[in-house]
């Protein structure tokens, strides 16, 4: 796998494709089991009635970001069932914040591993379930609500080494 | 719960909360069981080096874009197991197409029912859990690449009536 | 079906398990889909010391009992998958409340559907699965918490008829 | 965490939730993977006429055990996807005992792991599950059965130490 | 979609692949709800010694059967997650048989739905997963089990009408 | 657990039923977590129309094998959800290749672990799911295709030593 790197741990190909072109769950049976953690963030955009709502202004906000922050830590665990090529990991820990903003939501989660893939997808999969939960909750509210923006800001950990989004 | 609409539809409180602001499964059994479709939209902000191999420049593309496709269809079934809110529904039809641009890959989906809710919420689910493994595909290459702009663009049936983006 | 019947709807043989002895999930499709609910209850039984943490004295009590109603509506919608036996069917609406007395929390869940089977096991299930919760999240506290007195409370619908604990 | 500590390895907080009430999946990166064991026990009290069909009178009892002996089981490795705090862990064994006796089912579960958590969680769910397939079996002769009196009796490994319950 | 049919309803292209070449999940929604029924049969064979085991010669055969009848009849429920392109429908009736012979075990599921599409998949997915279970059970003893000959015997209901295998 | 061990590895009795007849998942804690990987084959017989349709000939053959063979990945991963007594295991890598043949399609799925049991379950199941999505996506085609002799035909790795079909 190394003759494929370019400097700063990136591949050239799709690992997940093998020379013939089919999808494959990459061997990773020679990686070390290691502490690694990986961030994401992601937002929704929503109308100033929902962000008034989500306030709790004219009714309890109650259970509303609740039922997105436990949706996103589930979320993060089916990662491997979602995403096919994913492999099955053991999660250590997940934290997943949403902070309501003048324009929306916006998501961060934390996921944990001692395993042998980091966990930007679980990360990833946690905002993205977070978000969809959001989306679900003021739908009848807002119909045009938008997810928006989710990406990788940090990792750390595995061979690939660390990485921090607009760093180097 | 029509005390509550606003014209064109919309509700003025987040329905899956109750007035003492616990999260609950809305009753949707006095809704009538017919024909819905929705359909959303997002796409994948990937690097010019991942769009040359997405578009088979110097090696097969091969399943890249169809396990994609695949991922996203299963997704839209598990959509209730996603999201804690949501009612499990018979979907009777989804499609998923992904076409490569020149800075990344939009993302379109299309589901239906004849069932009592609507199905903005599949589609939307379709939409991510396709873009969660396109970045998944592609990571190894571009760890930078961005899931954004994902929403719903028309909805069809249901009580509150037909739904297009930017329109009325 | 009918001639093992008793007088009040009740059968005479487990009905899950054929002559021969082997286990089967009934068929029902000449079962009629109608309007059916169940509302079942249970307990957890937990230390003078859980019972202030959970009333949120001397930390914010935050989402604790929030995790276990999400986790109860969302253990209702997987019955099929944890009863080898159960229909899966459409759920169209749960609702699981946690009250905190003076010796633990009192779990209720009420589902409703439009479909050819009762609900009483979604019932049961989402209160299972909201006692569980509760244990987890209090058993680094309290590791002798009990959870006791699940059982249906009420039915309606379907053509064994109503049912109320305690009456006819 | 050692700070929230009393003497007997009982913290004085729900572990779970942060400072500001959030949810969270603990981060158990850092414990240790050993043997780990849990002992839960439960009951379900049916009538004289299930216990009669239970032990094989009148008919052949046939699947009736079986069926939540392997709910059981099976529910134990789902614990993750059911109660949303905690870990995915690799389970290494699980056996679940039901002895009839003349008022109902009796219900054992023992699990074991050698991994970062307790599978005190693991032990209950598989308890509950064969608990509510016993119902579901039995509930059309008998609507009134209650599942009671689950427990955890006894755990080994980690660093909480052993517990027995009514020992100390 | 009747323009591609040949005489006696078989299609003449694959519906699941439109005219682009990319998988889809086909719209049922036109389809009528109707009642539907699929049986499928498969072997596993298995050797002499393995064959004694089952029919409990020397030890209790106990659960042995009743684990596979019970993982096909679940198996059947998770059909629309293993098969990317199913669609998921009701199911109304599971019944699974396992018979040992001299060779081997023979399995037969029967499924009933009264949905929109039909069960043979589902049928077809109870005997597989009833084989491998049956493979599991067994593969201590004779790694060389193998399964076999899984195919529909008979369908009833739906458009293209009944089938039975080597009639017309 | 090795006296009742036979020459060669074999055990000579069911392990997954303990003497009373119950089935339980063996306890593997004791095991040591080693590489060990499995091959197992299977085969789809199609009539002489499908064969064309698969290669392509007359229409796009598209996502057709690629969706089978992102099942077979998939259901790999399912493994312990689908058979009851199975242990949940961290697979490492999975490859499933198709063959279209003159009279169907042959299917091999190669899977790797570094745990503490073998994965023969998961690469017959990744098999099993393979070929159930191939009959699915040309059952409309050919209603007659049959599932015929899944097997492992090689194993690395445990205590009981490495396996070759027909060899010792």
């Amino acid at each position: 796998m190394s003759t494929g790197n370019t400097p700063g741990g990136a591949e050239r190909h799709l690992t997940h494709i093998d020379e013939s072109g089919a999808a494959r769950m990459v061997d990773v049976s020679e990686k070390e089991a290691t502490a690694r953690t990986a961030r994401a963030t992601g937002r929704v955009r929503v109308s100033p009635r929902v962000v008034e709502l989500l306030r709790g202004e004219g009714m309890p906000k109650g259970d509303a970001l609740s039922v997105a922050r436990i949706a996103g830590i589930m979320g993060a665990k089916r990662t491997p069932e979602l995403i096919p090529l994913c492999h099955p990991i053991a999660i250590s820990g997940v934290k997943v914040d949403l902070v309501v903003t003048d324009t929306g939501v916006d998501i961060t989660a934390t996921v944990r591993t001692a395993d042998r893939t980091g966990v930007e997808m679980e990360a990833l999969t946690a905002v993205s379930v977070a978000a969809l939960t959001v989306v679900d909750m003021v739908k009848a509210v807002d119909k045009a609500a938008v997810i928006t923006d989710i990406q990788v800001e940090e990792k750390t950990g595995g061979k690939s080494g660390d990485y921090r989004r607009g760093g180097s």
